[in-house]
């Protein structure tokens, strides 16, 4: 187990703000520390303008996160020193502006920021990516508290994943770490890839990629989403639950090779994919079980413990590392 | 790039001694700091007594560390104050002992190697696998310098790997981080990987793999082993080229799934599969490209700077972190 290097912001017992901006909705919390656990103590939401472009987006969420501090400040007696955003998209890697954006943020990549929560909210900010936050939130109070070396997989609509080592999230060399849905797998080698690509592991497992493959074996089955497909396997039916099984089988897959690659001890495991009933994960258990030197069959892959919360308690994390000094444009406090 | 936690064993300018335990040969070092860069200055080698069994491979070891570390107090006038071991085989995460081993070193697993050290040596002891070794080496002094997530790759007669983030190895919960012969590709389904499993890289892109493959496409050819593969591939062969470039592509399609899950600054390719002349090199490039993220697609890939005395190196890095009160077994000095 590492020491955590780096000294907190300002004493560990000061309030940070915390925000996590996804396609639909934006929540920003005062996050408090109570008994050495990270607790979001107010909190406000507001639906993402996304279709508004990247400037209404940020706008929105500065404008809750101003107003979530103000709360926290009259609530609390004691204004937030810092601020840690968690958001869609690939974040540079010294936690500053979005790199690159999914199609449900148009106009998303581009933005400054931290540079734009300094000016605007007056004290350091940082920003990650919102599965690094989610694994960063585990880490600090949940499913990974005390490992050392612990990943996060997220299937849903797409597959995302975050590695964290001695504590800290793994940024990596362009902010890209965890992009467990671009491994290739066996079986993938004919399908698409949203990235372009083919053979990754994304085109198997991902929702989309299993409802369509549903509707290739089911004709006759009016299936919009991946839900409509676990509800048919709920209720019975033998393809649903293959066709579900077979992607959990392909992340199980590229996810052996992870844990032989990090040796982690935890891999914590979310998203509406994941969520879709039993079949997915013993897809991936079995897998996993299959590919696995005898030496790591033991991996422990659990849930989520603080779900929605953990991207927050996560951004907060960081934000409470950040430097009292990291901003030079930070001269104010609220 | 982060701060590297703990302080170093007993100031940075004191020798440390560094030990690299191969299958057919064992190095010991004395390794000084030179203007912040480790460097071996005395060193002895002796063939490893593999056969004689997991005894005789210690009392070897720790005799020429011995002897290597009275040369060195008498070159340098100081003594070393710590020792680290390099050595095939999977160590434990704390760095104590030997977990398992390969065949080439009979009767290794089980040894307590750095309690052992700390015995003979009367000087703090830590352990770590070879190529984790190898690239806490490159970390230090060569090819990985300055970088925050580096992985290594060693494709020979097996493949191994290894992960570092933040200047220091990443060993798993198992100790075991790193074993990248055992990732999942696509076609090796059909393909025993020396672990058990079926379908793992190690299958297609080590040695005696693509030896075994070159055979079965060339059965009128005596090809004993990948070195002369080589050299028909190096004579103008079509199909020795084919078999190297694809077991090149391979690793190359493993390496993409590790490069999206880290995002790593450098990637460190070693190995006698990796020397066999360009078209092994070549495949694994073009994997890499049609797999990769165009976010990712610049990722470095580089051979080791420092050879054969990136183990020792890196042995020697870590020896120079262990607190000075590591070993409660420690009581004198040499």
């Amino acid at each position: 187990m590492r020491s955590t290097p780096g000294s907190p912001a300002a004493g560990c017992h000061q309030p940070v703000l915390a925000v996590d901006i996804g396609g639909t909705k934006t929540t920003a919390a005062v996050v408090v520390d109570r008994d050495g656990t990270p607790v979001p103590a107010v909190r406000r939401t507001a639906p993402t303008p996304a279709a508004d472009g990247g400037a209404a987006v940020l706008a929105s969420a500065l404008g809750l996160a101003l107003a979530c501090a103000e709360e926290g400040r009259a609530v609390l007696g004691t204004a937030a020193v810092a601020v840690g955003f968690g958001t869609a998209g690939v974040v540079d890697r010294l936690g500053r502006s979005v790199v690159a954006a999914t199609s449900a943020l148009p106009g998303w990549a581009g933005t400054e920021l931290a540079s734009a929560a300094e000016r605007e909210l007056g004290m350091p900010a940082t920003v990650m990516n919102d599965v690094q936050a989610f694994l960063a939130g585990e880490c600090a109070a949940g499913a990974a508290r005390h490992c050392d070396v612990a990943v996060a997989v997220m299937a849903g609509t797409g597959i995302g994943g975050a590695v964290a080592v001695g504590g800290r999230l793994v940024r990596g060399a362009h902010g890209a770490a965890g992009h467990l849905g671009h491994l290739p797998v066996p079986g993938a080698e004919s399908l698409l890839c949203p990235c372009g690509a083919t053979g990754h592991v994304e085109a198997r497992a991902a929702g989309p990629a299993m409802t369509d493959e549903a509707r290739r074996r089911l004709p006759d089955r009016h299936l919009p989403d991946l839900r409509a497909v676990a509800a048919l396997a709920e209720a019975g039916d033998s393809v649903a639950r293959s066709v579900l099984e077979s992607g959990g089988h392909a992340l199980g897959t590229a996810l052996a090779g992870v844990v032989a690659a990090l040796d982690p001890d935890v891999v914590v495991l979310g998203g509406g994919a994941a969520a879709s009933g039993p079949w997915f994960e013993a897809g991936l258990r079995a897998a996993l079980a299959s590919h696995t030197l005898p030496l790591l069959a033991g991996v422990r892959l659990t849930r989520s413990a603080l779900d929605a919360d953990a991207v927050l308690i996560g951004a907060a994390t960081e934000a409470r590392r950040l430097p009292a000094d990291a901003s030079s444009e930070s001269t104010g406090t609220l």
